[in-house]
């Protein structure tokens, strides 16, 4: 049984086919023009492949309420040649099977909870650092959608007493993103994140944003681990540095083992690495297959 | 069809029979005693009223792993003869039938979800401001778990730039409930807070601070509709300025018109009122028939 996911990004398109058991068996990157261009490749990429069906992660923001008139579409983007494109009605125009839409990071979420660091468990935080902040959240073994989706990117942070930056957001002054995401470390020091040293103060304060919002997501959601990925967890040395900001903001009120015991594995990278989205395509692919199944194919053959 | 609820507090239980439309029939309310005395009058309130299931909403922390040992005990109370009670087990020992047991606050947010202000929706946020601060949340139709149980009380929040509040929070210094709870208002003013009039700068500060956490939770759980209660949100003026603080902090982000064109109807008080725990618990006992049902009586009659 094949399936076939997509991870749709702002900067590279990830096609792959794997099989029933979340497996990638081939894989092709496409880089990501206009529309028209990029999803020729894409559709060329997965014809006559046999998919039984398709999931899709995709950069946003996207609709993904289907009561809505616009559902399928990416809607605000600044990239101006996706503004308002129909992605899921050109996928369906193009494939005759089920077809899942989610947020990139919802995904990678799906990705690491069916296949990797949380798989066996009900609950996760997955959380991605790098050009932006995102996150998404397994609760009860549902993905957390809701209204729109979740904006963890963008919570409000209470400054570091010693941090005097005003923070990049453009929307908000002290929002998580505007202080810790990869941009902000660059605009803060003047510096690539991956060229400054591992002893700077630099870290330290990226260490206390990124601590407070895990702490956060902790109190809120309670989820049975937390990961956090993207191009800044690169820097491994970030991760005892959390761990332990975590353990001082939650001041020994939240008893159970995992943290207070076990926290090295309770905040982790991602198992599945860079994989995580694609892998999730996969999952959700496999997921829309069987409900369409169970409408479809009443009696078990 | 008749069901049962108990609502236990840390200074009343409150015990009910309903129907199968979440309807009241019958409520008695006992003072919270030692275990002994006061479990006696909650099992003699419910000896031979043929209901089918009982649903329980507790004052905590509870152990809700159903993988643990001491699942269905109340564990770390403050209240000492309570410390390490075994609530659930006490109930199966005198009801044959099935007992589901939630949170406190979980029950008021699924009362409020299935009879109440997020009727017919997917998801929403219950929030209650009394003697503490805690949470219910109600995600993909499921109450949020995980590890434990959301712990939204404890949230850290960022300071209002004014304040100079220690809070009184054991655990947290700037966390919610230190900062915003009905005995932190006291605590602040050196006066209740319903002897504080209307346009006293305690209300301004105190919608800042739910304001934060009403923002943290768009952001995090995108519920579909925000519910405040408990007695601090009796203080009706304090909706208004909560709303428009809120609009403030998300600094036009997310952009759904239930926010930005509806938000008096978004953020609301609970429509169940001081029923929507003993609601909850109708509910629960419903739901907990249901999958009873489910599993013993295979074939529809």
């Amino acid at each position: 049984m094949l399936f076939g996911s997509i991870e749709a990004g702002g900067t590279k398109f990830v096609c792959a086919i794997g099989n029933e058991k979340g497996i990638i068996l081939e894989k092709e990157v496409f880089e990501t023009l206009d529309p028209e261009s990029t999803m020729n490749n894409v559709i060329t990429f997965f014809k006559n492949k046999n998919i039984l069906a398709l999931g899709v992660g995709s950069f946003g923001p996207l609709q993904l309420n289907k009561r809505k008139d616009k559902y399928g579409y990416i809607t605000t983007t600044p990239k101006k040649l996706w503004q308002n494109y129909n992605l899921l009605g050109k996928l369906r125009e193009s494939f005759n099977i089920p077809i899942g839409l989610d947020t990139d990071v919802n995904i990678a979420a799906l990705g690491e909870y069916i296949y990797g660091a949380a798989k066996g468990l009900n609950s996760c935080f997955y959380m991605t650092v790098g050009t932006g902040i995102g996150a998404g959240i397994v609760s009860e073994g549902k993905i957390i959608h809701g209204l729109l989706h979740p904006e963890v990117g963008h919570i409000m942070v209470p400054m570091e007493k010693t941090d005097n930056f005003i923070g990049i957001c453009p929307f908000h002054k002290n929002c998580l993103e505007g202080f810790a995401s990869g941009p902000a470390i660059e605009k803060r020091w003047n510096m690539k994140g991956t060229k400054i040293p591992k002893d700077h103060k630099c870290w330290d304060l990226e260490s206390y944003y990124l601590a407070f919002a895990v702490s956060q997501a902790v109190l809120m959601y309670s989820p049975e681990k937390i990961i956090l990925g993207g191009g800044v967890m690169k820097q491994e040395h970030l991760f005892p540095k959390i761990r332990k900001k975590v353990i001082e903001i939650l001041g020994n009120y939240i008893k159970v083992e995992e943290i207070t015991h076990n926290i090295d594995s309770y905040i982790v990278y991602p198992v599945l690495g860079e994989n995580a989205g694609i892998c999730g395509g996969l999952a959700l692919a496999i997921k829309e297959y069987k409900k369409w199944r169970k409408k479809n194919v009443p009696f078990k053959i």
